[in-house]
């Protein structure tokens, strides 16, 4: 059920739109916004029809549980165009059912269907044009949530506003990207919400972030809070390790987001012959590997930076800088996802869903 | 420097007061505001002149960093009556120290002085008909911060809004509360943001204390993450155990809230000559003082709930009801620091601000 009919949806179209003024080739992430927004309210029990109506700001109350308790999650998808100027979506269903975990997990209604995917399909009908050709180039899109209930007492909303925005993009790291393994600070809890797409979740990493980029590194690969012993993933992309021609990637759990880019490197590398476990990566292990030359990659795998080659880390302020190589697996893979994000081969798993 | 100058803030009055339509004796904590707001935003890399305007809604862009990272703290406190008509603060200075704190945690930037004590001082002047007399009325405060910058990266925001809501209140929980011990869920990381009043802190607790509320308990004594052993606090108090006649509560830590009340209660118990020990309490003592029947209090402190005397706790779903004692050092910590809250007693401490 992708569609949602007419009389289920208000339609307000943008007088004009913006995407002249639009330089697609040099776009900052995440700073520029299409013509329309899906908005879809909640209140009195149930979700109100969705509108989707010209990109504006919106009013909130000051005592909006969303400033006070932090209500709110997110989920992040791409549209991509192929040659004959059709739009995809890349397993849109994962980050369907991905939401409506971290709302449960945060004591969030649940969206419907025909909401979140049937107003996705109808909000990117009407802005197919900001999705560009050619590999690289992307639609990112931003489904969200927060609380708008009023009060400032510690307890659930009894409202909330479901949003869709757009922003064209292109990849998200430029550069190169070296990590720092964390030590002291850390990401989730166990029993806590690092498994939801939270808002929190993000917000928390920023400092100990600014002290790793203070220092010339641009992520931190996170650990597991008790011990620090035990590779978990980076601020916003799953991490996978790769060891001779083994690669590995920590197991999903409640500290760590479930991402779809990680499932299908996963799928990907089953189906290519690669030999990949999915277990815990000990720090001793990787540092271990790095001295004796057996740690060939370490890759990021997200939907915004897609996958993200990382060329070295620290550990207790020493570095270990990856070797240069060829052949690598990261970028191959790469190449196989995108391939397929792009419709350039055959998707074989049946991933894409066109708009 | 708890004053700010008249040419170093803009005050616009609100043409009619409601404080006639509100009644006093009937409050919903946190559901109903004075009729004034205090608003500062922070740009171009500094805090701009603060506003005392009427309370009202405001205009957000969808993007604002506050609903997709959740960068936004806050501050509890509150504002008394005396016999005499004065308005006095309690412990003001130690709320401006915490929200900073908070704020270094989360990336955000830090209040000045004047804007946050000394807007503070004159949101309270004009709203000084809010504050009612008699023990138990008082002026909740609500100062926060959210991130109002635009972008859909998870960087921290260049723009900012501090603000001071206030809310007249009687006392949070009404009735009985009966607590879980957590088990399995968990509020805080080590190395994570527990000790900060940052928002997200609060949502992560809902879906738990939902399930809790549905066993019919009110709230949750969280454990730490990492064995579920240690007992930490609570979602919005620290937590004080009696023992025979020796009181306990946990040390702050990165997990634990550094609680205005929970501080104030040990100087109180020192002063009284109260045998306090600052230490971690382990679930296992607790549940083996209870059965021995050395267990004679559980209570919770904090600016909102004041003392709250908890009457019971499960675990592992046995239930284990508290003595009904005579000579309670919940009642009577509560009855010391309400009467220097509202000027009944002498502040030994100079604790108290007067407005
Ligand atoms: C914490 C975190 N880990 C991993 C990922 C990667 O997940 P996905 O591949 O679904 O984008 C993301 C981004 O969505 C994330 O926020
Ligand atoms: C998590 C948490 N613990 C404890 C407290 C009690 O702190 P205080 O006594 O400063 O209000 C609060 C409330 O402020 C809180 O939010």
């Amino acid at each position: 059920m992708d569609s949602i009919t007419p009389n289920e949806i208000d339609i307000v179209r943008a007088s004009s739109s913006k995407i002249n003024e639009i330089d697609f080739e040099n776009l900052a992430f995440g700073n520029i916004f299409t013509d329309h927004m899906l908005m879809c309210d909640f209140r009195d029990g149930k979700w109100q029809k969705p509108t989707i109506k010209p990109y504006e700001p919106f009013l909130l109350d000051p005592s909006a549980k969303v400033f006070h308790y932090g209500q709110a999650i997110f989920e992040g998808m791409k549209a991509y165009k192929d040659e004959s100027d059709d739009v995809w979506l890349f397993r849109p269903d994962e980050n369907f059912r991905r939401f409506n975990a971290s709302a449960k997990r945060m004591a969030m209604p649940e969206v419907p269907e025909d909401i979140f995917l049937g107003g996705l399909h109808e909000i990117l009908k009407i802005e197919k044009e900001w999705v560009r050709k050619g590999k690289g180039n992307t639609l990112y899109i931003r489904p969200f949530m927060i609380a708008i209930g009023t009060g400032v007492i510690a307890a659930p909303s009894t409202q909330y506003r479901f949003m869709i925005i757009l922003s064209p993009a292109k990849s998200y790291y430029s550069g190169e990207v070296k990590v720092i393994i964390a030590e002291h600070f850390s990401r989730a809890a166990n029993g806590g919400i690092g498994a939801a797409k939270a808002a929190g979740n993000y917000s928390a990493q920023f400092y100990p972030t600014k002290l790793a980029n203070d220092k010339g590194f641009q992520q931190i690969i996170w650990t597991d809070d008790a011990t620090h012993t035990k590779l978990e993933e980076a601020g916003t992309m799953n991490v996978f390790f790769r060891i001779n021609d083994t690669l590995f990637t920590a197991p999903t759990s409640e500290r760590i987001l479930d991402g779809v880019t990680r499932k299908s490197i996963i799928s990907l590398a089953e189906r290519e012959g690669i030999d990949i476990q999915v277990r815990s990566v000990l720090v001793a292990e990787l540092v271990e590997a790095a001295k004796n030359g057996s740690l060939k990659e370490i890759f990021g795998a997200g939907t915004a930076a897609v996958v993200n080659p990382i060329v070295g880390f620290s550990y207790q302020d020493e570095y270990f800088e990856l070797p240069k190589i060829e052949n690598s697996v990261a970028l191959k893979l790469k190449d196989k996802l995108t391939n397929i994000q792009y419709k350039l081969e055959e998707d074989t798993f049946g991933w894409t869903v066109k708009i």
